[in-house]
């Protein structure tokens, strides 16, 4: 089973995670420019890498972004995955559920927009939605019809350990997954609502109900610390991503996935000896036509 | 969670099943009459109780046929389910997997089929095939494209473990598990492929390759003993069922179906005196209109 390599952002298993020692601010940050230059080298590679995974045919990488609203998942997703060939990548932002999703245990919506083998799938947003906003709201539970006798006392105890066994499930089936936490500050989120209100073309960004959420953001980050420590594992590792800067970001999650592709080491197909031969057939066969 | 009521039928979860001792004739026969008779009260019984779980809308039921060719599987579904209304129940019978299902987890055909809550979900064949004709015919794995780095020693162990954890989630979010394993006798299955054979009306039914597959009787006999007893749960039961008798078979996973679905004590949603007082309301707008 593939294991992500080392990184600074990467939260350990041993879950001693802390979000209070996780930064929003760039580290030794490079500057905007050299961000942008190197977000670039590795948009470039990681399209070679898609195309090699597409051939090679036997992994799928799944990236899961989750945030706070403003933390720049959109943004991130459209920098680094622009320049990959969308035949071979899908994303599926994941809204509130429908009625029809609801009527499915909590995993299910998100098990049915997986990656096929060889494809690069993101979920903006995911099923950590049910430890997180739901963990927040409880309320949102009423819809989700759940049996008279649930277990309520270790609801989210039991939701962990369902992801953990899906995510171990996959990971075991030749899934890489890769999950990104972008840690975005309060005085920064604040920054990006105002800018939604003052530029037109970001208006239609501009939800109410966002900003009445500030309310909750140390239920929040409760929430978010208790989830990242019981779901990180090797084989599907948490980033805390600093999320104020977003040239760094961008930059900082572009090079995760890309040195994730590379440890896996994967080459184009090789052609045997055998096929060799047959191909000269076929190179004769279409000469002489 | 809910867990099944005894029976002399279920599989307990010790992990001490034998099929040596698993009978596939009748005990105590009551004879092909007294089966019919039982069986048409039950499928009425069924029919009230599937109306009952599709209003209370809490929980669906999922049941898992899986047997030899010929033990009588889709004959026993078309018995036991013709009753119910369609609207609230759902059969899928799963084949040999398509290019695009085998790109995905094995798991993942079956969850895209899993019925919603307040219906009946029906699995003709399933997951479990993975560990059954794909442990019998290794070769099946190679199209599956798994990645390099399987660990191929515990592959079997690692699936029970899939299939274990992911009929865990679903029984703590709301679905009632059943599994039949219809035991039929090699004798008895070579009686109805020669009448497969014999039949006009049933010689759709026969396929060489069936045949050719009581060669690995043995290996398919371990094969099973080594799944219902690493995947026999309270909250996800296997029931034995003796096959060689189809009256018999028939009534029997019946009352095994109606009492699990009477086992969960459903009735239809109470109304509350506020809403009494509203449809009185309705009521009164209606005559005066």
């Amino acid at each position: 089973m593939w294991k992500a390599p080392e990184h600074k952002y990467l939260v350990p298993e041993d879950g001693k995670f802390k979000i209070k020692d996780s930064r929003t601010e760039p580290e030794n940050d490079p500057g905007k420019k050299k961000c942008k230059a190197e977000l670039e080298e590795l948009v470039e590679e990681l399209h070679d890498l898609q195309r090699i995974l597409y051939a090679h045919d036997h992994h799928s990488v799944l990236l899961i972004f989750q945030a706070l609203d403003a933390a720049g998942k959109d943004s991130t997703i459209r920098a680094v995955m622009s320049g990959v060939n969308p035949a071979g990548c899908q994303v599926y932002s994941f809204k509130q559920p429908s009625a029809e999703e609801l009527d499915h245990d909590f995993l299910w919506r998100c098990a049915l927009r997986l990656p096929e083998r060889g494809r690069i799938g993101i979920f903006n947003r995911s099923y950590y939605e049910e430890v997180l906003v739901v963990r927040v709201h409880p309320e949102f539970l009423e819809n989700q019809r759940l049996p008279a006798d649930v277990d309520w006392k270790n609801i989210w105890q039991h939701r962990f350990e369902s992801i953990r066994n899906f995510e171990e499930h996959l990971a075991r089936n030749g899934t890489i997954i890769l999950k990104f936490w972008l840690h975005v500050s309060l005085a920064e989120q604040k920054q990006r609502f105002l800018d939604r209100l003052n530029t037109p073309e970001k208006n239609w960004k501009f939800s109410a109900g966002d900003v009445a959420e500030r309310e909750h953001y140390k239920e929040y980050m409760h929430a978010f610390e208790e989830a990242i420590n019981a779901t990180s594992r090797p084989w599907a590792p948490w980033y805390a991503i600093p999320a104020d800067d977003k040239p760094y970001m961008r930059m900082t999650v572009a090079r995760i996935v890309v040195d994730a592709l590379k440890s896996l080491g994967l080459n184009y197909p090789e052609v045997t000896a055998d096929e060799k031969a047959r191909f000269d057939e076929m190179r004769k066969l279409l000469h002489q036509e």
